[in-house]
């Protein structure tokens, strides 16, 4: 069938790259380890004169062929290749911005005789406390558009969970505002690198209670001191007998979950906000959080699924790099 | 000049050694790196019959030429040495307690022929977020004692910062309650095991401007998301050129501090409570608790210096193993 984009999600850790038909249908995928931290290595191991040659050795593995199959296709990525440290900086867009804003300041990296790779600029919530963001803005771009129309153009809160979760608020169409949260990287770090993890043992199944019950309690009186202070309960409820070493990593999961959501609801109660919320990432997390949502009186969220493609090629279309 | 005991503060990594003379006065003292966990290997690098015997080896090491001195001296002890993994459990006493109590349940450890050890226990917290603590009863056992006879009989908070800072309610007399922040722990790891950690350089003496930016910000409306939040700024500040990769380890020790004192003010003022606050610990890690406790309206902390020594002292003194 023919192709009308080539869409890259290129992370840190892995590149995902995507052949989209007509209306951005995906025609096949794929799912490399090449994430800019690992470039595929120089053949015969030596070193590269100029960077850009481990990009274009990934990029070959990704999708050269499609492009040998159909040349002229459009390229278009996301992610952090648009870092410094990736292919070539595209520099962060200030809020307050609408997502056609982004198609608009795609950056553009000429590959010679073969076709430019267009790069999404990531964004930057200034203020007190910074936010960043690189490929995020894409999953933005297609939740919204994987919403009815009026939800869309109302008040959205869009929650991105996984190892720096992000919660994006959008009126009328327009990023306002962003906040991060550490969760995923800091639960990893507490399990692999602190005396909680000497603790626990490797579960089977997750353990949904045990989850549950770290979430009420940082929803609790006893959560006020916390998340420094609640995490040492891993421990302790364990040299009581009252928390199994099987049920202690999901614990603690439940924890910084429910803290997390916790100071979103407070937030939220505090500025007088009833956003629709919207969840988009891996499943299993995303039940995680729909749970921390309702037990924090947040509500049912709503789920969108595949933004990330949808977002490419929502800003694939409003650039004019490909047709509606 | 004789001596009437010796004392030895005995926890995870490090052992200390006091031998000490009339009113407990420490005549002399040693560091020794045997912990519990880094105990001296058998000699020949054979394994032990007994795990008793690597202990025996650190207890001679640090103390065993003072005992041949003088033979017969008392010897009491304090710290994880009392633990499961210590070298006899000694078990938690249940608060509330006053601190006769712990004297009153010192663990004999008999050593043959040579004088036996006597083992302080822990204490335990019960609720919903249990907490415990080995060693830290110590200090509060010699903080009090270091304290004005009115002063230690009213409403006072210990504040002991560490790996794990406790802080510890007293009235009257009797340990009431207390809690437990990771904060020290988690500190390292989110500096050794993130991405927090690699645009952090080392900085040449502490940045005290940095850690108070951290503070103010953790006290401050945009701290209210809570410190999975708050830490992020550490890498956006960085990326926005606000905040120098020097200055980033402090401020990220300003904000968890910051964290953890702005969770205690709120809890105080909760309970309507206006303790006398008194800190114990290393010297340059109470001056950063101290300023954090006058930004948040908890006045300017009593400093109490020797408090395990003072301590293991007076367990000594009502236990009956030394006299006044």
């Amino acid at each position: 069938m023919t192709a009308t984009l080539i869409a890259l999600d290129w992370g840190t850790s892995s590149l995902r790259a995507y052949r989209m038909g007509a209306a951005g249908r995906v025609l096949e995928s794929r799912r490399l380890s090449w994430g800019i931290m690992h470039l595929p290595p120089a053949p015969g191991g030596t070193a590269d004169a100029d960077p850009a040659q481990g990009f274009d050795r990934a990029f070959e593995a990704a999708c050269g062929d499609w492009l040998r199959d159909e040349p002229g296709l459009p390229v278009i990525a996301c992610g952090m290749v648009g870092s410094a440290q990736g292919w070539r900086e595209a520099a962060y867009l200030d809020l307050p911005t609408r997502l056609d804003g982004l198609a608009a300041q795609l950056v553009r990296v000429p590959r010679g005789d073969a076709a430019p790779l267009h790069i999404v600029p990531g964004l930057i919530a200034r203020g007190t406390l910074p936010n960043v963001m690189r490929g995020e803005e894409t999953q933005v771009a297609g939740v919204l558009a994987g919403l009815p129309p009026a939800r869309a153009g109302g008040d959205v809160l869009i929650g991105l969970p996984g190892t720096h979760s992000k919660w994006v608020d959008v009126r009328a169409g327009e990023v306002r505002h962003f906040d991060t949260f550490m969760t995923g990287e800091v639960y990893a770090v507490l399990r692999g690198h602190t005396i909680l993890g000497r603790t626990m043992q490797e579960a089977g199944p997750p353990d949904e209670a045990a989850f549950a019950r770290g979430l009420d309690v940082a929803g609790s009186q006893a959560g006020r001191l916390g998340v420094l202070s609640t995490i040492f309960s891993c421990r302790t409820l364990g040299l009581t007998g009252e928390l199994g070493a099987r049920a202690q990593a999901d614990y603690l999961s439940g924890l910084l979950v429910g803290h997390e959501v916790a100071a979103l609801a407070a937030s939220l109660a505090g500025g007088g906000r009833t956003p629709n919320i919207v969840l988009c990432g891996e499943t299993a997390l995303c039940d995680r959080y729909a749970l921390a949502l309702e037990r924090n009186g947040l509500g049912r969220p709503a789920r969108v699924h595949g933004a990330t493609e949808r977002g490419l090629w929502q800003l694939a279309v409003a650039s004019g790099l490909a047709a509606a």
